[in-house]
């Protein structure tokens, strides 16, 4: 499998004359990851995260300084037109935008194209064709399947097809647009009839998003060892899921309006290239465990297509930010707990012929640890509602209350290495309407 | 509930001077469904069909023939912004329209701008942004349930919910487009392992096609009362399925690889405003089913919110084809099977805040008669492949053989009104690659 290589750009000795960007940054000249943005209003532009500023991409390249890069691919609102390109040449907008970021000669110029992270609201980075939603993280898998099958949580299919569903496009938004608590049809177990109303066990869920680059014809498998060159980067996703409308539901055709009513996405692409030093081994299977079929197995994808990946999950109640304490941690772990690597995901979504194109969105599914303190889900957390948790401001939880706010955060670590963050996916619970 | 009202455009003695349009087309003047068509390669062109011809819109609004129209909702390669606009303004083009080809005086001005059908490619009329598929056959879901569950073939939930899943849009492909066999896992019932290769158990399914026009902002669900406004029209929707990769992959999450490789949809879009006179009351629900929860009823719309459509599924061998005979009837039947109306389907859909766009796309799910004769999908007519069923050729098919032709067509019928017709939704099985 063609993967990302390391080079000059993850050096962990260079440094960007953004000084912001040297340090415990989430975004250090090694990640430069791929947005979209507006000021005050105005268009939206596409930019490169750079410490706590944005580099204006358009304006970069009319001032020259991103020489060699195709500049009609940075002029429109998102980067779908840039995901479409081979990506050698998202590669080679990588190295332009390093060399300006990192050489000291490129301030004055580029400064003008400098904005402050924080005076912009930041977008959707692509127009997003379909959403897809896999299940990869097993021991999410098992956690829920005990709660309704307690001897024989996985299903036989589980370890032979990267189980996934089609989503909702429509409603995916950026980190910080509120979420709407939703209403609609649940049944209690004891109930004759359903009642309709607001989702009284609203949850989260973390999981990684992939953007898809390149796509495929309809018809046309996409071989695993081309997989790396269709995906052009992650994301943080926030799978919000309304469990008592999908357990009234989701028989037999999966979940629907449980998850449709939004899904927020950290709204920065980080690149393919951003990861390659944080490229592992995919954990080997327990003994007894089938190996992949052969159209899912690719010994370069089995030695590099993991990523070294810690998720984090934290929430912010009303009453906590009143008491000024900071989100509590919820959960968090390694993404290596996913048991499909993103190859093997992406391979497998084409395999019957299904056309992916540039811009689309795939969930990993909820990563959860084996362990109770990286459950990606209050349905696990709390133990499908059975089980309370408390927080520090003395509020017991087992499914979201209005105000409550989820923070996702990721980070990318490898030895030897700059760490490189995720950015931000949040959102805050508003009551029904 | 609003509905399209009937007016001139529904007049029986209303005639076209486009001769073919008068007697038994699909397309007389009551009808004028809106399309995307091209000639020769060249650009993709806004038209209405009329008989064996369509009527270039932008051409005819160049010429100054369509009044009170907005022209620049016409010059584009498809129909979402006139889809987005309101109901009102379709309904003036409507008018427009049908003043050109009914009025003889417009004959000289107008056939410059009329193009044989038979020399133009028909495209998909929207971009599609999301596309659901729903269930709502209920002949169908008791006839699918009953080969899993022969004592409780209808889940609980199914009188209460009008049961829907995400579907992909961008394998949605116009009549006309071949079909490559899926390749795919599958597992015998006595296998212990899954294989791969291409689908033996290749199906067809009958369903109508809802297209969204005006959308909802996210958050706002459509109360029922509201619904008829956001639908453009309708069209055939052949939702082909893989059985076996279906049976095999669908837990817990529902289809996937089994639906998404292609669907095909009838390229015209039948008005809500055209079927005006063809809505008939949603018939009464049996004796013991439950009443439709508030959020989805609505008076008029259980008066008037179904369609009298009648669906047809006929297919051709490579064998038949040769022999000359024609294609032979596997079932058709009334859209009154339907257990929800269209309204209903579009107000749950939103009822969690879910926002619709403008070219969305709905399927119904497989429209099964009660009885064996009407069923929509070859998994009903042979049993689940047990029963072959013998053609006109003397090949016994249970499933899709290779050269297969399937060919949807549908008709909309009231006593006292000129019927209008679907036109075809059409494919070819090819080998797989």
């Amino acid at each position: 499998m063609s993967l990302p290589q390391i080079d000059h750009t993850h050096k962990p000795s260079a440094t960007s004359w953004v000084a912001s960007a040297n340090g415990h940054s989430d975004f250090p000249v090694q990640n430069l990851p791929f947005g979209v943005f507006s000021r005050a209003g105005g268009a939206r532009q596409l930019g490169v995260a750079i410490g706590d500023s944005i580099l204006d991409l358009a304006g970069a390249a009319r001032a020259r300084l991103l020489p060699g890069v195709n500049a009609s691919q940075l002029t429109g609102s998102s980067l779908n037109t840039l995901m479409a390109a081979p990506p050698s040449q998202r590669l080679a907008l990588r190295h332009a935008v390093f060399d300006v970021l990192t050489n000291d000669q490129h301030r004055a110029h580029a400064t003008p194209h400098l904005m402050p992270a924080e005076a912009c609201d930041l977008h959707l980075p692509a127009a997003i064709g379909d959403y897809t939603d896999f299940y990869v993280g097993i021991h999410h898998a098992r956690n829920v399947g005990a709660q309704f099958r307690p001897d024989n949580p996985l299903l036989p299919n589980y370890k032979y097809v990267p189980i996934g569903y089609h989503g909702r496009a429509s409603s995916i938004r950026p980190s910080g647009v509120p979420l709407v608590r939703p209403k609609g049809q649940r049944k209690a177990p004891d109930g004759d009839t359903p009642i309709v109303g607001p989702s009284t066990r609203l949850d989260y869920e973390v999981e990684l998003g992939i953007w898809i680059g390149q796509g495929n014809a309809l018809g046309e498998p996409i071989p695993i060892a081309d997989a790396g060159r269709h995906i052009t980067g992650f994301c943080l996703l926030n799978d919000w899921s309304a469990r008592d409308f999908q357990a009234w539901e989701y028989q037999p055709l999966g979940p629907f309006l449980a998850k449709n009513f939004q899904s927020t996405i950290s709204p920065w692409i980080i690149t393919a290239e951003a990861l390659a030093p944080f490229r592992i081994a995919q954990p080997a299977r327990p003994a007894g465990d089938p190996a992949p079929l052969p159209y899912l197995f690719d010994l370069a994808d089995q030695a590099g297509g993991a990523l070294a990946i810690t998720l984090s999950a934290r929430i912010s109640t009303a009453k906590m930010r009143e008491a000024g304490q900071p989100p509590h941690r919820l959960s968090g772990g390694p993404a290596s707990n996913m048991y499909w690597t993103p190859a093997q995901i992406v391979t497998h979504h084409a395999s019957n012929g299904c056309n992916l194109n540039p811009g689309d969105l795939l969930g990993t599914g909820t990563i959860s640890a084996p362990t109770a303190d990286g459950y990606g889900s209050l349905l696990e957390i709390s133990n499908g509602g059975k089980t309370p948790i408390t927080l520090p401001s003395g509020e017991a939880r087992t499914f979201l209350e209005d105000g409550d706010e989820i923070l996702l955060t990721a980070t990318a670590q490898a030895e030897g290495f700059v760490s490189i963050g995720f950015g931000e996916c949040r959102a805050i619970v508003l009551p029904a309407i």
